[in-house]
């Protein structure tokens, strides 16, 4: 666990970035929902909240009484062992609370938390659950930027969060990187943060193989759509041949095509399609029928957590405030491999061996959605810097295509 | 029409009235769209003065440039005749214009239209579509209010628009008034403003029958439900029963039992059931079942217009701030006939005899909702007590129920 | 009521034609059902059994023991007073009871009656729920055939029920027939037998129409869809346009587009649209829309039945096996108005003033659907001849095509 | 590949069985769809037939007529590469052809590729397709079966497939086996039949584990059951938790609670739950709750392969006919590994390493199903003994219940 001192300005630092990342936008902007799997800004900015007064005050506090006795039941988001809770769908109807008794309900939970953690009075494990708190909020300042590029885009009018600072992204060539057969350990070594999905560490046989040295780019994802790619049932998995036809897709979201050239939008509003940029905003079955038409496939999450654990981790990320993926920086060997866009894997979400969940609300974090979800890997120009690493687990349903998504090409030897 | 001096001021008052009402609601609150059927204030807002855009301004307007190219789309209702327009149930999701701007579009509008009419160089068809759109706007004034009321019923926390200024109903015996079998004369007789569904005025028989003095209470709809209403299906009309069946409906909308109490969520919040006031927000399936269940039946919309033709315009209106029906404030005859409560008819919304809808977008205003609707009649305490008459047509499907809706009994000889 | 010797010999003949309908179906065909909406030719043939047996059999015989335990459950359409039922939409699953068993249950069903019946041994009461039970199973005997017909129709082979017979339909000139407004009786009269719902006999206003001589034609429908009849909204209801783009509809059902020319799908297979035959399946929105493109209306109930009270019940009916709509035979004057097809009347399904529906469970006839549906009148060329009359309302939603429904047009003076 | 002698043999043989699984069942019960994802068996008989035809005999017949021109609409199940299809939901419809031309068309099929069997004249490649499609069979002799439960499940009638030989099963203890961490080869060798899916063998890391002795039984079902199984959220994944709440699951499907008394629908009709039998028609989602909640999970399929691949292929089988799981009929070790229920895996169903489908339509067999499913291992008693393998992957939606399903626990040592 990180000391105290540390964690007090981590705390500082993650609570005020969350509320900056919201800044931008009004009080309306922040009550839209836009769908079920998508939440309103507000609703992040209460949510996040409610998990350190729930998992960190609540026990903590000598005489807590929580900052509204209704809270629980509008910010729970998903904790089954904390109680009932407002239906997912309709948190776009909460016009109340306003967002400014939100922020009071921030301000008032932050001088808590730093109360006592200045007086030093956490437990080890009290602290332990408040690093987690910041990872999840963390994963909150994603989902914040994801949902409001959502609602924005439902928007007619295409509204854009920031001013658009975009430059041409460079071409670069796509080389193949080897390895061999080996066996090796996979998961968190337990030294830092990581979440219980990435644990424990096990011995696994990575076959051999090869990977593309960057992302694939929209220039080659435009050559997949002229080829008739959303028109081929052989590139598809069946659900994805099935979910394209039902939802009349012929493209990733976010683009759409103005008198034969392709646009797309961008939380800095609408402009043409960059041909070098990756190709982002892609369902698992895109990516899988993707990689299919190209003669080769998606890394396995063992391929890639082997490709990436001796990479520093650099890249696109949040900070860098583009918001957008871009062309790589480096110019050789695997590029993008952390920033820019979350990247399919062909692994299902599911438990490592000897997998078991914390005890308590907390299990629910992680472990109770290994089903039906695919893992991604690497962290996005959504990401914050700081959240992500080699082992990192990131899982969404195959159909979804809201978040900062793509892919990187894999094949056998 | 009415002369363009008192058109001017009707003008300012209408347009005034709705940003009154609307004032009271955060922009957050604004925003918020509960169900398919009900839209934002802000849509409401826009949408009222859109209309006046289209119909006066864009053909009277020497050099007209609409005050924003996008609007159109976002706020034409369902005129087909006028284009393409944005989805009914995303109205919600218009973040974007924000509320400053609808308040900056409607006093840009107003001061247009005003301009006009200061000038008098409208003509006698621009002048009676202007006050045609006067009535539309208090239309929206009255949903307004009940998409409101049912946007902050949606809310756990049940927030209030207005504080209650509740006083007890008295109670009030119901009795019944005769009328013999005659042939008369139904629908507007051409003397001030009607819609167009109003009209041709035209010869029926309306039979002898009996009508009730006042609205069924509460009182009396919970001896209803105490005698099994919601589970008896004899009571009902097949579709009726389908309904509460399928939606689990086992009282009226906004009642709620607590602790073996009945409370009700009015725009004032939440509180106990008062017997003597009328029961409301009911749907047609509700108001028929009672009926059925009491041995008597909804009156036709002509057995009410005759017994309505002779009475003032005079009862609980919107401009009595009580937003919440009460118990009827005469003693003898039949009371309760304007305001309270919009009353169901045993009729279908069908045209009558002769009908012609106008030429022109403003032909899909009435005219092409004539399927699949039940008539209501006699306005309610949402109602702006100048928007009613005796000949007045308003129509929802059978099932709705957030309207202010109830029912007065009718009985054969 | 009819005097018992004839009361039998209708029981023989009603029984045996539908047997005889039934006949051409294999015991597969007889299974299928197509949608909701239609039912297996098997369940016609055992409710219609089931009719007589709960409501003759079982208060009739003094040691009632019903044929089978089960078949309450299964052969119950919509009797909420007898008890609860099998789902409507899975009676196709019913493999069991056979269809050998259903033609034993209907065999042993009616030597039970014909005894009682040949004993003279039913009350009053009993034998107008007889003949009731004879009118009921004349209308399963249309239901056979238009089930019947959309479950051929939806299998892509297009199976026939018979051999066609077709004969080119000949052209017959459309005249305005005009008559002055009057006020007349309207309902049955009580000789012979009617359905609860035709009466009381009323008087009512029917106001100055003009009515067309025939139904409208093949050739005169396609004429409203090239002049863009399904892609214009004016010409629609609101309801109608929102379900035609819902179902993506461009043409009346069971009309296919090959290679240019327009097929149709009939109970003898398909074969080319006759031009001079009645445009039949279509829906009320349809016939609705046809009118107002036609610069005419549909007429209403009232108006109808003013027309058709003096004519024979003369036509196309099931009895001459055409079982498809063809040309008016008659040459001047009203023609079609029995038989061919069911005329989609402007008036909404609703009861007549001071109707009350019979006590117990026979009282759900009619009188629990007078929601969310039209009255048709005239009887089609599926409708057995002596089932018809002037005052006759059957009924469907706006929305249904797969009964044999045309329209023949009305205009005000 | 087997000698054609051989193949001709098993070709016969595998076809009779078909034919005399079906036998019990009348042309209605053969026509029946009782849900979208099973279908009826007349659809089977002729699918299967279709299955060669298009793979055999329409590349191996020099002057190839198809039986039926229309056949390749109706009866491919999903192969794109063929062409357009049927709707899968509305295979119940198809009432034509007739079972009679079903069989027809079986006779037509079997004696044309006898014929060419006899003649010798199979390429190799056509064999190879003619083995997989005795094996395709086989697959639909199982689906026969547990369609057929499933639409004689839905009918109130309860009507029973075959007579019950039902004998009471034994208690037997369970024991659990331990397994230490090793490296070993997973997947088929090449010997023998296998599908595609089972390739390529290839090296993995199988965790030290401790496998379960036999099935989990209905009284120890039973006992989650009384403990609050279906109540109680820690003990589901997500999804799991969900889908028994949306449809109000209280038991694994065909279980009834008659007067407190557990009942079980079987092919032999209804009767009360015999304690020591296999809990079977489990979903995954119930199969991984139950172990969750007794302290155990799932195997993967990598311990269960490790597990099975010495054990002779014994056990409960359709050839037994009991058609019904019952209890282990060996002493030791680990039992009921192949037969009685298929086991649910932890094991998402996803490619092996390297693997690649067959060119052609037949390469759309399984590959493109590997999204969205979970692997089953060991065959059920409804499947033939011949058809299952150590090797075997079987999959279906982690909701699917409608097949002989259960579960084996597994622990961390």
């Amino acid at each position: 666990v990180i000391p105290p001192a540390d964690l007090l300005a981590a705390f500082r630092a993650v609570r005020a970035r969350t509320v900056a990342l919201a800044a931008p936008l009004s009080p309306e902007d922040q009550q839209v929902q836009s769908m079920a799997e998508a939440s309103p800004t507000k609703w992040h900015l209460a949510h996040s909240t409610w998990f350190f007064e729930t998992f960190v005050l609540k026990p903590a506090e000598s005489a807590h009484r929580p900052f509204h006795a209704g809270f629980d039941y509008l910010f729970n988001s998903y904790y089954e062992a904390v109680g009932p809770r407002h239906e997912r769908a309709r948190r776009g109807l909460l016009s109340r609370p306003s967002l400014e008794i939100v922020m009071a309900y921030r301000k008032n939970v932050d001088a808590r938390v730093e109360r006592l953690l200045e007086q030093g009075s956490l437990s080890a494990e009290r602290l332990t659950t408040l690093e987690l708190g910041l990872h999840h909020e963390q994963q909150h300042q994603e989902l914040i930027l994801t949902d409001a590029k959502h609602a924005l885009g439902e928007n007619p009018l295409l509204p854009a969060y920031l001013e658009s600072r975009h430059e041409h992204a460079a071409p670069s060539r796509m080389e193949w990187t080897s390895a061999k057969e080996e066996i090796i350990e996979i998961g968190h070594d337990g030294r830092g943060f990581a979440f219980d999905n990435e644990a424990p560490r096990h011995r696994v046989v990575v076959p051999a193989c090869e990977m593309a040295s960057r992302l694939v780019t929209c220039a080659e994802y435009l050559e997949f759509m002229s080829e008739g790619g959303y028109s081929r049932p052989d590139a598809w998995l069946s659900d994805g041949w099935d979910e394209i036809r039902a939802e009349g897709r012929q493209a990733p979201l976010y683009w759409t095509l103005h008198d034969g050239a392709w646009s797309v939008f961008t939380l800095a509003g609408e402009r043409l399609l960059d041909p070098h940029e990756p190709a982002c905003h892609l369902s698992f079955f895109e990516a899988d029928a993707y990689a299919r038409w190209a003669g080769a496939r998606l890394p396995t999450e063992q391929e890639w957590e082997r490709a990436a654990r001796e990479l520093p981790i650099a890249g696109n990320f949040a900070e860098d405030a583009r918001l957008h993926p871009t062309s790589p920086r480096e110019s050789a060997g695997l590029t993008q491999m952390f920033g820019d866009c979350w990247e399919w894997t062909s692994s299902a979400y599911r438990p490592y061996p000897g997998y078991r969940p914390p005890a308590g609300a907390l299990g629910e974090y992680n472990g109770k959605f290994m089903s039906g979800q695919m893992v991604l890997r690497g962290g996005s120009c959504l990401t914050p810097r700081s959240h992500v690493r080699a082992t990192y687990r990131n899982y969404f349903p195959p159909g979804a295509r809201w978040q900062c998504t793509a892919l990187r090409l894999a094949r056998d030897p």
